[in-house]
């Protein structure tokens, strides 16, 4: 298993020098384009590592999963309500949808959908993302685990086009709280830093039926993790979520920092990291490894 | 000439009871419905009135047709590599559009396109609203000509549409200052109070080659006013223009208030007011006023 | 006034090597870009020409102006039942909006709304094309105004886009008859190949309060040809409708034959003629030409 | 099992009365609603069937993943260029989406695709659906199946929507033959009538690793049946496919005509019919089975 990892990470680095690291805030820019780390955690509690899987990057997107199982949590289905399931087939930032659809979101892991989330969980808890922080630490077993001040703020400088849906959205009725708090909020879980080995330790209740082998807790019921992992497979990707099934056919979720964090029901929770992304944003070498390990695992 | 406008007035009265009365705001709702007035003011400096003539109302998007006015004397055609010539095709404050054309507005007479404009003019003064208050008092001649602090604050209360159009411009890179300040100053714009016989007289510049004769200033060349005019009268009324250029003929700028501003080049500027509206925003009686006008000037 | 329209003529041949020729069709990718004619029709009746105003050219989408006056002179106002007024926003072949508008486009000088148009002058002729073409002979006088042939098969021949779109209508019960009728008549119509003289003169109604002159005939009533001149002024000239207004300030239409006819209400008929074509399919030097002579006109 | 597949239907029986028959076609209007019926197929051969399993429904959209598998098995990856693997985002006859993306269809289950990989077979074969029929016959066993040529007339007579799909990629060089052919071709496809029982024989291949065991052939390999049960996930079930994926989490294509075929992938195929459905197009009943299926299943 260990030589696999690595040989998997030796394969997936032929890919370095392809694709272009996020440049929309300056905090991401400046990651290097050549890093590439991959974790593999097993239900068994076995954890695999192979190059940078022990550096911690900004999981950006890849906390909108951590929102939504919070959100499940607190508000069950009611979230159904303000936020579709579907697909939505347009760039993850699009303002037309949502004009069209009244201020309804397409899915929890486009950017208005996490917003959404977000401000259910502003009105429910004090501070939402200090609360993340430590969720995160829980379910890694990892206490540095830390919202990165730098491209929080990095973020709110730059946040026109969010704040634009998250003002469209409540001109429709859709955001409940002032959407400063909501943005700030939203950016605050966005910059968490995570390492590989920390998302893959900690995202593996959706592997393991729901269930937290690190934080010893049942995070949500089994047939919630199956429906999380649905939601995974038909909008995680942003726009590319149909060509990743057909290569790869894994539940994952990627995020601008390079980060994927991918699952394989009843077996192990796997996260890749390299900043280069393609022009859907997501991570080159990062999907080319989840292939190699999709079509190896068989 | 004074039984012909009374004439008018009482035709127009008919069309009282048919359209609503804006609500998004609660400052604007509580207008009544059954209120109509008119005031013409010939090029020769005759002021004739009808009905509610003097009482002064909220001119909303009237005041955009002040806005390009002092943004083309300020800074020309430079204007136009930030906001269009063009009918939108879409509603006043459609999101799409401005997103497929990259922040881009239409035109000078839908919301985003007034929300640069703004923009410009917030960058060219310290006070624009102020600026445009002693414009509106200096070009009618009206000293209680006053922004209206009520509608302002409501119309920031329920800015979220304009914000979110705001920011969309400003993630494209087309809005200089920070968006609240922008939105603040446009809608101390919007709440301008005039009365009919105040616009009129305002605008008759726009019929007279340019010159006001109240103020006795050449406020654009004849060539711009003539220019003025052809974006009136291809984009002036909200998603209507098409069909209000059929039935009436002339140029004209119509706002939620219920008022509409229209010019007869080379003889007489209009206005008219009545707070019923109808789906496309424009008021009921007022567009049948003017229809009446048109007809009958021949 | 013969030396003023060889003094425009001059000047507009400087814009020659500007622009393309229209090449969707090898019939008219194959005329020669540098050719300019203009002629002036006064409504006194006399005729001004210089360059190839005698030449007859492809007048394409000017026929839309036509097949607009026949049916509204059989058809009246139950024509915008199935026809909008409004100007399109959008560029003129597009689907977009005729399915989010459930199939009635937005105004007859798209080519959505010349061939519903067209459908109901199949409807209510045998042979409408060749109607047309007795009209446009009658209207300009001259009888050699013919359809071209090659030009018509073409059309036909490259009709997948227009198919597209009239089946669309279909789909929503916007077209009576069979879509290749519809098509091939619309084509014919399009095909029909005059001179600036030919065009100049035949639409001088509009500059006449519907009276032709060289018909010696009231085609339509004087309110009816203020209000085409009005659509003209709002949809004439494609998607730049209100860039050509705020620049000429005349109702006009242009097709991409390179042909523009516009009217100086109660004056004059103008029509230029020169085959390469800004992006929005209007032609360059044909433009240019029209804006000196609004401007000199005064 | 044979007693749970009983079970099943009787639950699912609960559901008739909800939803409406599809009535775009006479052909299809005349269903009666009230129909239900389940067929099991497993991996090891047996059948299992409840209801009406054996009375043949026109398999409509069905048969875009035969079609599919047909195209894939004869030109392989090329496919990919000319149809996405993206889910839409769009109702599954939406002129827009296609508009925007120059007329390359987002994947191969809405029309739009569905047509292209039609037209890619009438480009290689010389009677396409009478080809198709022979291959449903030979997985399905079932010699009767037949193409109902009621159903085909009335879809040829019903065009309008899907010939204006097809015109509009042809517009854009996406569509070799003419259109007619292809479109006469496609609802041939469609009009197949086959029972639940003949269809989740044929479709068994899906859930055996490409392999059928009534045809004793390897239809496709292993990795692409994996691929096109990746694309039923993401985009199967028209614009509720993450709904789908949510509650159910099987990959499944639907038909207007009522069908519903499921693959549990390494277990066996499933095929509900029940012709009343939602405002998505799916079965109701039908896929109210296929939940209780699903979760029965673990």
């Amino acid at each position: 298993m260990r030589a696999w990892v690595e040989s998997i990470a030796e394969r997936a680095r032929s890919r370095l020098g392809q694709g272009r690291v996020a440049d929309y805030i300056p905090a991401l820019a400046r990651q290097e384009a050549d890093r590439f780390g991959i974790a593999i955690y097993t239900n068994e509690g076995e954890l695999y590592t192979a190059g940078d899987a022990r550096e911690a990057f900004s999981i950006q997107s890849i906390s909108k999963l951590f929102l939504l199982t919070l959100s499940l949590r607190v508000f069950g289905n009611a979230l159904w309500e303000r936020v579709g399931l579907n697909p939505s087939g347009m760039p993850f930032n699009s303002l037309t949808q949502l004009e069209v659809e009244r201020g309804k979101p397409r899915n929890p892991f486009i950017n208005a959908g996490a917003i959404v989330v977000t401000d259910h969980l502003v009105s429910a808890f004090a501070t939402p993302s200090q609360y993340l922080q430590d969720v995160a630490r829980r379910l890694s077993g990892d206490n540095r685990v830390l919202i990165d001040r730098e491209v929080l703020e990095s973020e709110w400088q730059h946040r026109s086009r969010n704040a634009a849906m998250a003002y469209l959205m409540k001109a429709f009725g859709n955001i409940d709280n002032e959407v400063d708090d909501v943005l700030y909020a939203y950016f605050a879980c966005c910059a968490l830093g995570m390492s590989c080995a920390d998302l893959a330790v900690a995202l593996n209740y959706l592997a393991a039926s729901g269930y937290s082998l690190q934080a010893q807790e049942q995070i949500v019921e089994p047939e919630l993790a199956r429906k999380i992992n649905s939601i995974l497979f038909t909008s995680g990707m942003y726009d590319a979520a149909g060509e990743f099934a057909y290569r790869v056919g894994l539940p994952a979720k990627s995020g601008v920092g390079g980060g994927i964090a991918a699952i394989v029901p009843g077996r192990m929770s796997v996260c890749v990291w390299s900043p280069a992304l393609d022009i859907n944003g997501n991570s080159v070498a990062g999907q080319y490894a989840l292939e190699l390990l999709a079509n190896e695992l068989g």
